[in-house]
């Protein structure tokens, strides 16, 4: 097996048996799609039911779904528009395309100081030149770099002017409903909100199967608390993890070195600006435990300042190890501040603030903004309305630091002057306060994470592949097998396979080839359980079960099976706790 | 509530506890876009689940998962860019768009006799001249139709020939993919290859809510099955079942009467052309009688031919009742043939037929196609292996048949002459026969089903709202209360909701206001069962159960739920069955 990594093995066998494959093959592929087959797909809703658990169900958070295709001022108000973009350059020869990163990092293999990604547009054109890098494809030469929109443009409806985007992010549908979700939830702090949808990237040039797709599915929370009161109630179930955190200062120094710490520690020490970040990051490495991730192959990648999106005040990258690509993110964990609530607010007029009531009423000296309508209403005309109300709910401080720096401050489009309000200093009787909540935010990619525990799952044994998927994802639960096909033998198998079924299990049935050839199909797919039915069978209803990971046999009666099995499946009974252990007649 | 309907009442429920909203709200609305709060985005799993179980793994058919975005060949190939487009007219005075048969719909209320879906443009323009029909919001003249493409445009990449489509029907990425399928599902016939994903239909100008949407959630089987071996072997569990069809004969005699025969009458009758579709209608309307809706207010609308998709060569929607709407489309069954398998063969040049082998080998006689290469390849050039494999792959009649029509045969837009080829009648030993399967595809849209649950389960009794939602669909299953918040009885009740959550439960609690406002609030969103904690619980760990339809009580201990619960969800046990009556002490 010299030469081919695990990407090239797992492929062949993901195409064969259902994982997943290249959409479009039968016309010859579109770079950046995948599909799941029948397994794969069943993988990854067991992948999402375990997240929703993990990280949503259990802190009493909910759940949303929200469109795929989203008007442009959405993207206007959030800085996509402006920030969701990548730097290509095109061969002027071949005329293909390159994101701009990958033809330096491709052409500089091994050099883990060049910061590619965080180079401008100059930087970038004067690497290349100074390298003397060529096109990847032709070794032609490359052109001047471009910025690209990274978002599939589309229009809504026959309006020409109506542009709308596939979402990049399921954040922002969670985003613009945040108020009306946090009044049916009995408008409490902090409140997760999570989405597991469709996402869509228009990749320059995507060359990495599953781990760079044009489409995938994201599982996004967004969990707003009050940033006057921080603390994370659940830390303390974790305080004593343990956090590889790989911080942008060690990058800096061109070192690999991880920094180890706990989760009490990150905090204490200022490595993660917010509890509930590091309590989210215990769990995300809990959650990669649980597919079959090693912790020695994971960190957090803390992300430089340029390398940051827009919206981020810290990011963490949680990066797994895979044996073709080296490190991987499977997650990002940013902390958004209130930056996007802030955003929608200015932008639609709406007032996204919530109201907390103070114990006890206080009196308080505060600066207002007081828009002199007479003035501005004219000016403004049918949005006076939306306009003033953005104004009103502006920070006095940021509109004065605005007139300072740029002589006026910009709202929707308007050009509002200090002659247009002015500002006075009230005394206010306060029943509580007005704030915009913030926002920290874990988001995974589901198809790698469906990719990377089917790497991390696939071992050969002897002259075979056992698939050791954690028992608790496995697609297919058990295969009951008839000894042979006559002598009643094939009907007692299948009545036994519907009524595992009928309990709820996942079973299927094989009666192809020797026993032997039967377990090598179930072993390669990763199914747990094989039962044999064979005479004894019928004598006295009991059954053989086969342990996928160490071939060891038991035996039970097969009535038996669903409560035991249960408990297997739970991690609640070891394989020998099913039966009586037999002699292992076939392999 | 005269002048109020249901849609009116339930959209402000819907609104105010979390089921649904119309998306963008804060920007204003973008109409066509819909969002699932945190019951309605349950809810939905749920009815995903359930029609999971009953239309695909119970017969061992397979759910895959293929990209939204999909690239311009394959809806050539589909047929879908030719006719996936709606006629529109657009006011000539306030410019606004319409789809055409809307504007005529909306101009002769009351009259079914207009089948304005199948005219054509010149149809529809005299109609609109001589009923001197007019813009419908301003009263303007209204300009001549025209078609527009109701597929999402948009760019795979930074190529601008590299044109993609927002999918309108999951159904393109089974067929390109119904090879591999059928190859890791063991090769055999009859195979359902369902998925469940998001659509787009970029509608003129949706102006219903929820049951017209640009975007939604397509539950969708293709069921392949070989054309001589038409049998479904699940008919017998359905003979009898009544089908209400309302058949494209009733329609064109202007009549609204339904045809009532059981599946055996509708086959022997040839008014469903294929048994796998009978079946599949059969278990359409178990699956909406379990959704609540009743039988009576469902009907299956036989499509006329001008009205079906270019792919169909029958269909039934499957329709229900709905307060605002009249007669709405929940699910289509069509008869697709080979239609697609054939088209997608054809513009791919890869062989999508399978292969039976016969008992024994048999000689038959036949024509083949002899394509002549040395005439042919200089023509075809790069394409030349293409073009000829898709030539070897047609059927030697319909190319024929195409001579004597055209004077050519066309095939990946070159036109095969007579002299490019001959035909020749061969003895050949078969040990077996090549084929496309059949399709019968039954199709769902999830939202719509969503909406029409929650229609059919909105009931007022006395002065509130009671969602009486089937309890397996229920959202939220159990409330938890403490009788009041003191002495410990918080603690308690949170220690169950806990337990029961630790069980597998979808719980709530709810502290606030009197036991009889805490009932209301759980009516109104569904909860099928309310547990009240108070003093004796402390005392012997008994509580009162509440049940949400008929509002009786009964008393049970704590411990004991789970295993009654579980039951009382799959309507194994009825209500009184889960404990000891008790006199109802608050309403």
């Amino acid at each position: 097996m010299e030469g081919i990594d695990k990407y090239e093995l797992l492929s062949d066998l993901a195409k064969r048996r259902g994982f997943f494959w290249p959409s479009f093959e039968i016309y010859g592929g579109t770079s950046g799609y995948l599909d799941l087959g029948p397994l794969g797909a069943k993988l990854k809703r067991r992948i999402e039911d375990k997240w929703l658990d993990l990280f949503v169900y259990r802190h009493g958070f909910v759940a949303i779904s929200t469109p795929v295709i989203t008007p442009e001022k959405v993207f206007v108000a959030s800085g996509h528009i402006e920030h969701f973009k990548d730097l290509m350059v095109t061969c002027e020869e071949c005329k293909r395309h390159f994101k701009a990163d990958y033809v330096i990092t491709e052409a500089m293999p091994g050099r883990a100081d060049i910061a590619a990604e965080a180079m401008s547009p100059a930087e970038i054109d004067s690497f290349i030149a100074e390298n003397h890098v060529r096109c990847p494809e032709c070794g032609g030469k490359l052109g001047k770099s471009e910025y690209f929109s990274t978002m599939f443009k589309t229009n809504i409806g026959p309006y020409s002017d109506a542009l709308g985007y596939g979402r990049p992010e399921a954040a922002q549908g969670i985003f613009v409903d945040f108020k009306r979700v946090y009044e049916t939830s009995r408008e409490k702090l902090p409140l997760g909100i999570a989405q597991i949808g469709t996402v869509m990237r228009n990749e320059i040039s995507p060359r990495q199967g599953p781990i760079r797709l044009r489409e995938f599915t994201i599982m996004e929370i967004e969990c707003f608390f009050d940033p006057e009161e921080r603390k994370c109630k659940y830390l303390n179930d974790v305080k004593n993890a343990v956090l590889p955190l790989y911080l942008s200062k060690t990058r800096e120094q061109g070192s690999a070195d991880l920094t180890q710490v706990t989760v009490q520690e990150a905090i204490e020490r200022g490595f993660v600006l917010t509890e509930w970040s590091a309590y989210f990051m215990a769990l995300s490495i809990q959650f990669a435990n649980s597919l079959g991730i090693p912790p020695e192959k994971q960190r957090f990648e803390e992300k430089l300042p340029a390398e940051r999106s827009h919206y981020s005040s810290q990011t963490f990258d949680h990066q797994i190890w895979l044996d073709r690509w080296g490190w991987v993110e499977i997650a990002g964990h940013a902390y958004r501040t209130d930056f996007d609530l802030s955003a929608h607010m200015k932008y639609s007029g709406v007032d996204l603030t919530i109201f907390k009531p103070h114990a006890a009423t206080v009196t308080k000296k505060t600066t207002v903004i007081v828009p002199l309508e007479p003035v501005l209403g004219p000016l403004l005309r049918e949005k006076a309305q939306a306009v003033l109300n953005a104004l009103l709910s502006s920070k006095p401080e940021e509109v004065k630091a605005a007139f300072q720096k740029a002589g006026y401050f910009e709202l929707q489009g308007f050009k509002i002057l200090p002659s247009h309000l002015r500002f006075e200093e009230r005394s206010i009787r306060e029943t509580g306060r007005r704030f915009l909540p913030h926002v920290v935010e874990p988001s995974y990619g589901a198809e790698r994470i469906v990719y990377s525990a089917l790497e991390y799952s696939y071992n050969r044994v002897k002259d075979r592949v056992v698939l050791k998927l954690p028992v608790d994802l496995a697609p297919t639960q058990m295969m009951v097998f008839p000894l042979m096909a006559k002598n009643g033998l094939a009907e007692l198998s299948a009545e036994i396979q519907e009524f595992l079924s009928g309990q709820g299990f996942e079973v299927e049935g094989d009666e192809g080839g020797t026993i032997g050839r039967r377990y090598a199909r179930a072993d390669e797919v990763g199914v747990p359980l094989s039962i044999t039915v064979d005479y004894q069978t019928k004598e006295n209803g009991t059954v053989t079960l086969r342990d996928r990971d160490t071939w060891q046999q038991v035996r039970n009666e097969w009535k038996a099976i669903p409560g035991l099995a249960r408990q297997f499946f739970q991690r609640k009974l070891t394989f020998l706790e099913l039966g009586t252990p037999v002699k292992v007649a076939y392999e």
